[in-house]
């Protein structure tokens, strides 16, 4: 009998923090050893990995699939799709949004979520509650049973009409996520500033798209953020900003963490790669590029590149959000009319973000690779209690690897990627560096253009407590 | 006949920027010439000012008088004992809210206070109105109306029952302002914070006055001054932050200032005087302290007096409200029990503003004379619209003028003091320097320790715009 | 007899905090009366100054007249010259710099600038002392007599050949100034820096004018601030800035404000309406722009024009520098070639340092007028020990006034001009309000484009104590 | 044969990013395997690390080993005694200086330092160069050799007799290491200040050790901090400032960082766990704290935690600069009198680094595993170009190893300790968690309290191109 089920050999192993040629073993899913030599005959397979980076798979921690309608448009992504585009993308584990019906219970909708993903899903998944109906049976009951579960972490709205919470609400949502180990994410713009001036856009006839980067402007999200950031501060518990788009806001969080304050966020793609310009394309073109909070002007990325690099920023994730602008469902039919507030907000990013964290991150210079491993994959295990399971290479970890070619060259077209939507907002950037394989619990699940494996072979994760919640209850005691 | 009605003879006239020896030649109530040498015959009154400072009366810019019941109690100053109290202290212009009762209208409220003061102020006065209730009629039609007539600021709540405005309110008003000069005064605090503090205090038990610093804690001053700073900065219109408390509040518009926004804000003595430690004082001792925002730590002061000295503070002011502990209406009736949210909050203040500020100001070498000028009385009358009838020794200027005694030594006593209250946070206080004579328009109101002048002399003052908003508008066109 | 030499009638009169109708009554050329209405017939001259306003002559504190060579080129201002050119610029004050000629003493150096404008200065005058051999001599005997005797502040430098300081001898200087109550000036660049990057500038074969601004960089300028800040801070005492040129010394000046640091700085009209782009203009076009520390990038006026706003600067100084470019002693001639640092450095600007901040200031809505007389005359006047004689409008006053039309049009050319240089950097500056009449102790020296009074007539000022150290000195008490 | 020379069994190992349960394999000295279950069959030697945590081995980074005498005391450890005590306390690599008597070429300095280490060593060794004479042989000839040579990084000093550069001199320095890609280490105090403030201190007669605290304020390290930073930023390279010690040090290399300057830094044990009042303690016993710069206030490390938790501080060294108090060459006999800088300044520390950093890091809460791992081992050889030979458990990597027991108490006495010095600040400290086995390339060096391998089995390590320089060029090109 074989050691291994399966040998990465000779390939170039990149963690949060380490970089070295080795090669690498799995035995039942999971890597049995990393060595620098295992005899090839030891496996059943041997994959050659030569000249390839050996990554852990990423983690897409905010991406949205198979959500009920928001807005209007239907959501083009289900497990099936959207699994797939991601390990394509070199994405092993993803944790969408178990997202409540109105009047449903908060376990009904993690339930419900179960049974989209049952069957469907490519690659292991977990997912964020959101947490649109405080009341009393959800905080003192349901809340700490599903945090108790393994559901571990959740998200609340500071906008959206159905979603937004006042600040009274977040502060008991705050307070019970600090007494059950919870991890509260926070979409932080201001509902009532945004809603003043989409009335005032409106009322002046302005409702081309790129009004919405107006009613949705910087100084919205930065107040939001400083106000999440003080209502956390308040209950003494960590917070952590979802999809951070200004500087104005990361500003905030950079300050509230040299002032000791446990408070995390993470950008997207969209932030460093477009801008509100793109708002301006002519008719519906300019709409494809509608998310929020919104891409800002060009200077903005360079800020966020450096808080990337330095830290201020744990995460990048897609926030995918796929819609189709044609047919039915798509935008422009839900819309009904090109009006900022009426399309359907978000884009997709499920299987880009790494490629193109990778070329402008890595290639530029801008992040060096173990850098990259964390802001994709490691620091997204840790702070969503999946650690060590999955998120890095080490032994015992879940073998969620994926070889990488640095130096592959891909000219981005819609039609080469496999989410539902039928635009990418990235269509034509050339890219350097490409995932080539990727392997989830040692199953080849994507390979040279050919996606592999049986939908519904992901397992649902059940994760323990975020590594934000254990430091802070450390330096508290 | 004689030149002048009156000549203020061998003082040392002080203003916002000058100081320099003179006489005061005063006639049909206003300053007709400053001098170097007028001879007495000329008048038929002269006052002797040698060894004495030479200053503009104090305009008190945020004091409460003849109010509803806020919280219980009965406010303890009508105009009558309110204005007394005033000059007594070296100030000869107070501007009270027009506070609206549910369901009046702002003229209605506007009104009622003309008649509350009429034949009872013995110093000149003038009116903030306060927005509670920004319906379409206040906002489309009173509001405008009452700009326009001469009431040009208005103050919005952040916070309380019956005042607080929502977000998008606030956006509204200030937009109102925008539109007809008005100057927006706000009460920075985050409603649903103090509420979901207090209801954690009460449910522990912990009722007692100093849970009253915990609930309106530094982090819920400076988020709700941070996101009014951003409301303004939206409807790109000045804001003036009342009463702000703590060294962290005054971060956020020291950070708006130097980001250019035109956010003005002031101080009170309460902050500079007294400390969150007050209220644990004894049984309903500690009580006597409560007002909101309260004094914070006993380091929180040496910072609030740099921003005085720096100009991040334009005013200083008193925020007098005053309350009798004992007897009918009082605190102590009025709350049944001691608790931290019963109690009336507020604290007398309006008679020993001046000389607070003068002894810990400038005999301390904090401030120097000039700059005590215009932070209680200058800075007032230009961003209230009063200047330069009000606020300065000018030619032309109202001869509101007190003669101070820089080197006089007082023993503060609630018994020495003029104001209804039965008490004074201050007793005990060692203060050197004291008004000792007060001229409104060219008439004595108090001089050597007794009060002269009808009720009722004082007349209403209609203001005109902004100085905040007369720059704001230059630097726009 | 008249009651007045000379009365100023219905003018519009300006001081650093108040503006009001009033006339002028001048006695002895003095200010005697400010009055609502002077008879004409009490003057032997009366002025009318309706329409126009009525300022405090400016206080032009950063000048060089008459100096040594410097890098070669000749001075092209004597006392006459240069106190003609203040003079029709509203300027009535000027305090040049007594620079030792290496081996003298500074009391030589004095005695040498006494007889430079004895005879020749048609406006008061005062000294700054240089300090650029701080030996035993210097700093025990020599400089306490001269700060005793009314030479109050003197200015030193971290840089140039025969000027720099190196940091103990600073401390030495700043803690000699403490005990004898001095105001020390800071010419602050790293010479380090600059004499590195020149060298590696030259080596590369780029001597053209536009390596002034990188040999000069702002993060030369900034470390030199950071520094003399830190020295002054380790002493206790207080700094002047002069000339600030970047936003990024800003910065460290704004930073020790907020620390309560007792730092006061100035910028000048090149950093705020010239760029270092001027610098690449054709051939010795480009020289005429050369001063040190270089104008800047054309983002950093905004920045600096905040700082001018919110008191960050106290003053607009000119540091008038005038060469002719042609001629013998012409920068042309001196340099000898066309090489960064073989021009002599310094611009022209004594005569429109007022008309440039009033058009680009005042007119624009950048700053207002009462912030327009305290940064061009109080604060100076206050600052270098000046005040009340000088800087003001203000009963016992000197009668310093300027007569300013704020909407005359005029264009600037430099025939209109009466330095010495033979070009100005704003040629064809199109500016709106001008100085019309100048009164130097109550007699015309300006008017309606004719110089009037006679060389000589300006008299020396001995200065008392800056009140900065006056106010570092309460407070420390 | 065995696969193995020695496996590491069943304990927790930790990296600076992850943390797992797995053996180590060890071949030749290097980590071979790192595995679910090595079969102790396949080793000679099986090391049980069950309940223990497996670490890189630290690496310090910033020591004083048998060094000329500094000031006049003789140091206490010569490279024998040095690494014993470093292997007893963590440590497998350390870097300590080849310093320079004066006269000597840097080659001579460091063939030196190869004589005074070969033969003694217990553990591995690579030497920083000081650069105190740079003139043009060493900076066009002998420091680029080395540079290339595996010397790739040097210290330069901002003050110290011998030892200060100008900056003109650290320019000319900084730009030689940009060229060659060396990295410079900078000790950053303002020589002029400490010269200047030590002469007030000696006429007054302060001349007690609490003086020394005075003589290095933290004005004297922020000043030079920032002036680092510029003239790095000038010649746009990275630069390291050591041993920080003040919290206003640490304020500006975060400023520097935020605007995305290649600013690395280190803070050291003593300014955490000793303050300057530990100068105060009687006589003699306070001169046993001296070192330079000094620990500060009470509240200051406070601060500096959050630097290291955060990432303005990439490492934590020791320092270690280790003499004896009494008998011949101590501190005593070579001061001669009790006077703050008389007696030689510096701290041993090189044994307590990790047991300090990890009872009051990890165990209190401070700094969670990996981060410890990052500071004590991981960032020193990615800095320091050692990596991935050396600062992790990696394949590959040398096999040097601590068996960390986390929660073994242990009092500190000196008598326990290794180094050649006669007392340890930290005398009594109760910590948790310590060293209990040491292997270094695979070998024991220290056991259960006894110290194993034989002197001079130590190698010399030529080292890479700092982290710093590459990530620096990658994201220049």
């Amino acid at each position: 009998m074989a050691d291994f089920d399966l040998i990465v050999k000779d390939g170039t192993v990149v963690t949060a923090s380490d970089t070295y040629a080795g090669d690498i073993g799995v035995r039942d899913g999971r890597i049995a050893a990393l060595a620098d030599d295992l005899v090839p005959a030891r496996a059943e397979t041997v994959i050659d990995a030569s000249g390839k980076l050996v990554l852990p798979g990423g983690i897409e921690a905010h991406c949205h699939i198979d959500e009920p309608s928001f807005g209007g448009a239907v959501l083009a992504d289900d497990f099936a799709s959207g699994s797939v585009a991601a390990a394509c993308g070199g994405t092993t584990t993803f944790i969408p949004f178990a997202n409540q019906v109105p009047g449903q219970s908060l376990r009904q909708a993690v339930d419900d979520y179960h049974a989209k993903a049952r069957g469907k899903s490519l690659i292991d998944y977990s997912f964020h509650m959101i947490v649109s109906d405080p009341n009393e049976q959800v905080l003192g009951q349901e809340l700490p049973g599903l945090l108790h579960d393994g559901y571990t972490s959740f998200k609340v709205f500071m906008t959206y009409d159905d979603f937004c919470l006042d600040d009274g609400e977040i502060l008991s949502v705050l307070a019970t996520a600090k007494r059950h180990d919870g991890f509260v994410m926070v979409h932080a713009e201001n509902d009532h500033c945004i809603r003043w001036l989409a009335e005032q856009l409106e009322r002046a006839g302005r409702t081309e798209p790129a009004s919405f980067a107006i009613a949705h402007g910087p100084a919205v999200e930065r107040e939001a953020t400083h106000r999440a950031i003080s209502l956390a501060e308040i209950v003494d518990t960590p917070v952590f900003i979802v999809h951070v788009s200004s500087a104005q806001a990361m500003e905030q969080i950079a300050w509230a963490q040299a002032r000791g304050l446990p408070v995390y966020a993470e950008t997207c793609p969209q932030y460093l790669f477009l801008s509100a310009d793109d708002f301006k394309r002519e008719g519906w073109e300019g709409a494809k590029y509608l998310c929020a909070p919104p891409p800002r002007d060009p200077e903005n990325p360079e800020q966020l590149w450096r808080g990337l690099k330095n830290g201020t920023f744990q995460l990048i994730s897609s926030d995918h959000c796929p819609y189709r602008m044609d047919g039915p469902g798509g935008r422009i039919e839900s819309a009904g009319e090109l009006h900022f507030h009426k399309v359907s907000p978000g884009v997709p990013g499920i299987e880009l973000r790494l490629p193109l964290m990778f070329s402008e991150g890595v290639n530029k210079g801008r992040l060096d690779l173990n850098r990259f491993v964390a802001l994709t994959a490691t620091d997204a295990a840790k702070l969503y209690g999946l650690y060590p399971q999955k998120g890095t290479i080490a032994v015992g970890s879940d073998a969620d690897i994926v070889l990488w070619d640095p130096d592959r060259r891909v000219t981005v077209r819609h039609a080469m990627l496999h989410d539902g939507a039928d635009y990418t907002p990235y269509e034509d950037f050339d890219l350097k560096g490409w995932p080539v394989l990727t392997l989830s619990r040692g199953e080849i699940v994507w390979r040279d253009g050919t996606v592999h494996g049986e939908p519904g072979r992901g397992r649902f994760l059940k994760r323990g407590v975020s590594s934000a919640i254990r430091s802070n209850a450390a330096q508290s005691t």
